[in-house]
């Protein structure tokens, strides 16, 4: 890709921006009702373009558990349309008013939801997050550019090309959803640099991209995704809940960002809970990475139970491994979150109100969960009805992203002439009003 | 200063961030009022550390306006303590329950405002910005580094221990106001990178100081204050509402960040409003910068009108400056705008809801006013209580920011043994519950 190539679509993508931000909903539900009826008609051409993308895969040795990731038949399409469908149906947050009242001086004063512009989509596997992501910057008004994984590349142009023909038949811009153009580590550069073209970059994947995007962007970043999230179990903690709390954060899906990567445990409940723990564990097939006092609990358990080093404390696992410690308080419990997680989603189980509003005040994390699962961090389960990533960061947005966390807003002023004087507001005469 | 004492005092304002952000608000009233106290009480300390700043000033050769800005006397700082009585005042925006709804499985869901954490605040000039800025973070829960001008290093450096030495008696932890050691320019360079343990940058100055921050900084940065704002006098203008608000706002106080730097006249009205607005301008001491149309109804003004640059349209005067245009069109000033503005204020004036609609609607700045000066766009006139900028970013937060965007947010969820499942939540059995 050269420059100039970039440069072409990031302009387009901003000239579509300043069309979009104004549309009202109808328009954006019609372009998206279009774009999902365009993907299930060309479906066998996605398919055909899919399968150079597997081939590719293949001959170079991916895992089929990658390929069935990265793979698409007319049955996924259809999901991915639906998808779509779905987002048409939720409420658009443009416009919406956030605050708003008249001020002493009689200026009406308001602040409205507005579309934040180009967004920049960085991100890994599969192609279904190509469709996702316009269809959910489409509807907050904003234009995308998507930098999606090499792999999917041949994938990504066809469902790029889909969408855009399917808008030049709508109010909205075909320009508004773009592809950046060449799969080299070059193109992510480029966008990364792109200030003043771009207005946020959201990246979506592991931890090493998205490190990379916050150390060397030039343009705002919201962060997303990596969880290293803890199960605590509090002195006060009903033992059985908390067995089936931590099974479920750890096991039910162990390759997302809000699975339980760690459990920590009160020295007073240790020798009641850890047996029973690290036998349900065992029982999932779980390797525990546990400290000398857990280890203390794991004779008989064969290899469950292997020595934990600094390093597992901050690992994002996503697999069927988990870091383990006895704490001597809550106190200690927060402060291993605070020094090892990624503030993400840490949950406590205890039966005691003060214990729990502790835990609540002192863990500052994206999401404190309180006798319940960590696997609820969830903008589906949270109710906006889609979610763009999980914001780990403070600025914007933290925690589940719905569809006003892609907006920003303005403020609007009405007044009949309204001056500011070093005596206060004055108002201008105005004979011919 | 070396990188060891940046650490020292980054991982002190780091400490005292987690200890202050659970607090509720009387404490953190409580310390705000110990620190009007003592800097009232030790007013005599501070003038005489001041004096050292602006007798260097004076051997630098600095001009006598600068020289009144550095400067601290009883009365000032008495105002300066006032300010933060005032703070103390002002609501706690920490704790505030934002949205919060019981979801369909019984979950209760909250997302609750926290404090940022550490704050880092760059800033030139006045020392008073050290006292309100360490009051508006403290308020929010957040802890302050402060790196204030080399030049009035002294005086801060003495407001800093003030404050600290206040704290010392309350609950709030001393570390948490913080001045950044050293005055060379390798002391903002080690603040710009240290993320980690300073979780937002806000610079406060001008432009270049501004935009050496947002691009070096791997810390997230609100960015502040450039203010490049226009007033547009429409084709269905009242002509002298038009004139007033024009006047007040490029002459009212050209110095600050909402005061108007360009007109733009739609050519149905020029020949009605041009002659006016340049005898009006050119009486208020206004060199106004035209293009061909308006200098054209310049003759017999002396050298009131000049030939405008292409520069000229990008630049913050902050003086008796203006630039100028006729527009063929709404749409020609909308597209102006986007041009050349910073997207800090932009006004226009109409009698006609369609066309101030659609100004709204298309002009893509932080604040738009309708019939007023842009002089508005201000947090004290916003009835925010307080200021600690005015952001010109489109994350996060966006025109003037109060106490609530000084806060970042956390989610919590209470439930009862709540586990996700494919089928969709499971309470689990809690015999002992």
């Amino acid at each position: 890709m050269s420059e100039h190539d970039f440069l072409k679509v990031a302009l387009a993508a901003k000239e579509a921006a300043a069309e979009l931000a104004p549309l009202p909903r109808a328009p954006k539900d019609a372009a998206l009702r279009a774009i999902a009826d365009a993907l299930v008609a060309r479906s066998a051409e996605i398919v055909e373009a899919n399968a150079v993308d597997v081939a590719r895969a293949r001959e170079n040795g991916t895992s089929e558990y990658m390929i069935d990731r990265l793979g698409l038949d007319a049955g996924r399409i259809e999901a991915i349309a639906e998808a779509v469908r779905q987002v048409a149906d939720l409420p658009d947050p443009v416009g919406e008013v956030i605050r708003g009242n008249t001020l002493p001086n009689g200026l009406e004063l308001r602040q409205l939801r507005v579309p934040l512009g180009v967004i920049g989509i960085i991100y890994e596997g599969r192609p279904n997050v190509t469709v996702d992501a316009a269809a959910l910057c489409l509807k907050s008004g904003n234009a995308t550019l998507l930098r999606g994984s090499s792999s999917a590349y041949s994938s990504n142009t066809v469902l790029v090309r889909v969408m855009q023909d399917a808008l030049a038949g709508t109010e909205v811009p075909a320009g508004a959803v773009q592809l950046v153009p060449g799969q080299t580590r070059e193109s992510v550069k480029t966008l990364m640099k792109a200030r003043g073209l771009v207005d946020v970059l959201i990246p979506r994947g592991g931890a090493s991209l998205i490190n990379s995007v916050v150390e060397e962007s030039t343009v705002p970043v919201i962060e997303t995704g990596v969880g290293n999230c803890h199960v605590y179990v509090d002195a006060e903690a009903d033992l059985d809940l908390a067995l089936e709390i931590l099974l479920n954060a750890k096991v039910q899906r162990p390759s997302v960002c809000n699975a339980a990567e760690t459990f920590l445990v009160h020295a007073a409940v240790a020798d009641a809970f850890v047996p029973r723990a690290l036998a349900a564990l065992a029982g999932a097939g779980v390797t525990v990475h546990g400290d000398a006092r857990i280890a203390s609990y794991g004779e008989g358990l064969g290899d469950t139970v292997v020595p934990v080093t600094e390093e597992d404390f901050g690992t994002e696992y996503l697999s069927l491994d988990i870091a383990a410690a006895v704490v001597d308080s809550l106190e200690d419990a927060v402060a291993h979150i605070r020094k090892y997680g990624s503030a993400h989603t840490d949950a406590i189980v205890t039966r005691s109100v003060t214990a729990s509003r502790r835990f609540v005040a002192l863990v500052d994390s994206a999401a404190v969960a309180v006798n319940a699962s960590t696997r609820f961090t969830d903008g589906g389960e949270f109710g906006f009805g889609a979610e763009i990533g999980i914001s780990t960061q403070k600025l914007h947005a933290r925690g589940p992203m719905g569809l006003p966390e892609l907006t920003s807003t303005k403020w609007v002023y009405t007044g009949e002439g309204h001056l500011r004087t070093s005596e206060g507001t004055v108002i201008a005469s105005c004979p011919n009003a």
